[in-house]
C-alpha cells in the first residue's frame, strides 16, 4: 500500500465546529478546561472558537473569553473561525496565532451559511487577508462544500482549485478543504488532493471530513496517501452543520488518531489523555456522545481470556 | 490513488452473522423474507444462515427451514456456516452453493469460540473439506481474528498464510480473512492480502470487516487497493461475536456499497432496495437498528435549496 508521511498534524476543531451545534449551552468555564485538556493532549493545533453573531451561533458568543481564558501550550497553535471583516476586527486584539477564514466552494451552501454571493465572499476575504497581514496574522482559509454540496450536488473540482488559487494569492497561507456534509468519497479525495499539492506545494492543505456516510476514515487514508499531512478532527465526532441538512458529526479525533497510531504515523496525540475527554463530553454537553473507542478499547489493549477454555 | 478492480461481489452476512447475536428471536418466515428481500438486491451471495447447535446459538436453530423456504436467485450463491462435521452432515441435504468452514487464526479465540485447539480444528476442517468435496460441494473457509485476537492480541502473519496454505491444500476453494473483533487497519489489511493473492492467485479471497474500531471501510478501501474483488457485510451493521469481548458490527452493507458506487465500482447491489431493507431491521430485530445512510441520503441525492436565500 502506497504510505503518506510518516507524521501528520491535527487540528481539534471539536470546541468550535463541534460546541457550535449543540443544544445545551456549555459554560464559558467550561469551555476553557475543554480547551486546556485538549492542550494536554498535543495537539498541533486547536480550533478555539468562532468568532460569527451571537445572535447566529449564541453558543460561541464567549468567544474572547475563551481565548483570554485558556492556557496555551508550547507547541499548540490557537486559532479561531473568522467568518468576516466584522468579525476580523474583534479577533484581531485575542492574539491567534492564526485565522480560519471561511467560504463556500458552491454558490448555494456559500448563500446559505454565509448569507453572501461566493463574489461578495471572495472580496470580503480578499480584503480580510490584507487586514490580517498588516497586523501580522497568518491566515488558512476552509473552502466548505469542497467535495460536494447538499443543494449543488457535485462541485467543480477546477472551480474549487480557482478558489483556493485566487485566495492564496491574496495572502493565505493555508487551505482546508472541507467536506462539510460528508459527500467525499476516496479517489474524489485523493485526486483533488494530489493536485492542489501539485499547484501549491508551499501552501499547507488540511483535510475536514465528516463522517455523514461513514467514509471520513477512508478519506483520510485516501488523502494521507496522496500526501496530506494536516486533517481537522473533533473530540467525540462532535459537529455537524446548521446550514447543510443531513449533515453529521466532524470525524472523530480518537479514531483517526488511533487509526494513524496502528499504522504507525506519529500525531503528537496521547490517546489515553483524548479519549478520556472525549468520554467527559456527555455531561459536557448534556446528551450521550457515543464513544465506540473507548468502549472497545484500542486495539494494541487485549481482554482477559475466558475461564473455563479447553 | 491506486484502485482496485472495476467490479467487487458482496456477500451478505446479515441473516447470519446478524441475526446469531440478536437478543430478539426472529420468527422462520421472517428470516425466509430477509433473504428473498436481500435476493432481490442482486448480492452475487447470501450466507443465509448457520448450522451450529441449536443449544449454542439458539437464534439459528431453524436453520434447514430457512434454507428451504428462501426463493433462489439467478445469480446468488447461497452459503451457510457449517463449524463442525456433525452440523456438516445436516447441511449437505439443503442444497447449498457453498458451504463456509470456520476457523480462528488465533489459539485462544478458536478454543472460546469452537472449543477446540488449532490443531483439532485444522484436522476437523480437513475431514470436512473431504467429506464436502465427496458431495460435489465447493467450501470456502473463514479465519477469524486474522487481523488481531481480543485475547492473544497482534495475530502473526505467517500463521494465518500458513493455515490458508493447509486448508486451500485441503480443497478449500476460497478462504475469507475476517477482522472478528475490528482490529484490523489499513496497512496491514493492504500487507496480508497482497501477500496471499500473490500467494494464491486462483483463490477466491474475501474480506470480512467489522467495524468495532471505525476502520471498516478505510480497510475495505486498503483490501480494495491491493486486490481484493470480494468482500462481506451486513446489511444495517448488524452483528458481533458472542465470544470476542468488545465485538461490534460488520461492516455495514448499505455503507460499503454506497462507498464502491461513489468510486464507480461495481457491485450489482441496488443500493435503494437495500436501504429499505435495511431501515426495516429495527421491527425485525425489536431494537433500534440506526441506517445513517438511510438518513443523509446518498450523496448524489440533494436537497431543496433553503428558501429565502440572498
Amino acid at each position: 500500500m502506497k504510505r503518506g508521511a510518516a507524521q501528520v498534524r491535527i487540528n481539534e476543531v471539536g470546541p468550535r465546529d463541534g460546541l457550535q451545534i449543540e443544544k445545551a449551552l456549555v459554560a464559558t468555564p467550561d469551555k476553557i478546561d475543554l480547551v486546556d485538556r485538549l492542550s494536554d493532549c498535543g495537539f498541533a493545533c486547536i480550533e478555539v472558537t468562532s468568532f460569527t453573531s451571537a445572535r447566529a451561533i449564541p453558543a460561541l458568543a464567549d468567544a474572547q473569553e475563551v481565548l483570554t481564558g485558556i492556557q496555551r501550550r508550547v507547541g499548540t497553535r490557537y486559532t479561531a473561525l473568522v467568518p468576516t471583516m466584522r468579525h476580523l476586527e474583534r479577533a484581531l486584539p485575542c492574539g491567534l496565532d492564526e485565522m480560519n477564514l471561511v467560504m463556500s466552494a458552491s454558490e448555494t451552501h456559500n448563500r446559505a451559511n454565509l448569507r453572501m454571493t461566493q463574489a461578495q465572499s471572495l472580496a470580503e476575504l480578499t480584503a480580510m487577508l490584507a487586514r490580517a497581514a498588516q497586523h501580522g496574522v497568518a491566515c488558512n482559509v476552509s473552502l466548505s462544500t469542497a467535495f460536494g454540496c447538499p443543494f449543488d450536488g457535485d462541485v467543480d473540482a477546477d472551480g474549487v482549485l480557482g478558489l483556493a488559487d485566487h485566495l492564496i494569492a491574496a495572502g493565505a497561507i493555508g487551505v482546508t478543504l472541507c467536506d462539510t456534509t460528508g459527500m467525499a468519497y476516496p479517489d474524489q479525495v485523493a485526486r483533488l488532493c494530489e493536485i492542489f499539492l501539485a499547484r501549491h506545494p508551499g501552501v499547507a492543505l488540511t483535510l475536514h471530513l465528516h463522517d455523514t456516510r461513514g467514509m471520513a476514515l477512508a478519506n483520510a487514508l485516501a488523502g494521507w496517501q496522496a500526501g496530506v499531512v494536516s486533517f481537522d478532527a473533533a473530540v467525540g465526532g462532535l459537529g455537524g452543520c446548521p446550514f447543510a441538512p443531513g449533515a453529521s458529526g466532524n470525524v472523530s479525533t480518537e479514531s483517526l488518531v488511533h487509526m494513524f497510531q496502528c499504522m504507525g504515523v506519529e500525531t503528537g496525540v496521547d490517546l489515553s489523555a483524548l479519549l478520556e475527554v472525549a468520554v467527559g463530553l456527555s455531561s459536557l454537553v448534556s446528551r450521550p456522545v457515543p464513544v465506540p473507542l473507548a468502549l472497545a478499547g484500542a486495539r494494541w489493549q487485549t481482554h482477559p481470556r475466558p475461564s473455563g477454555l479447553i
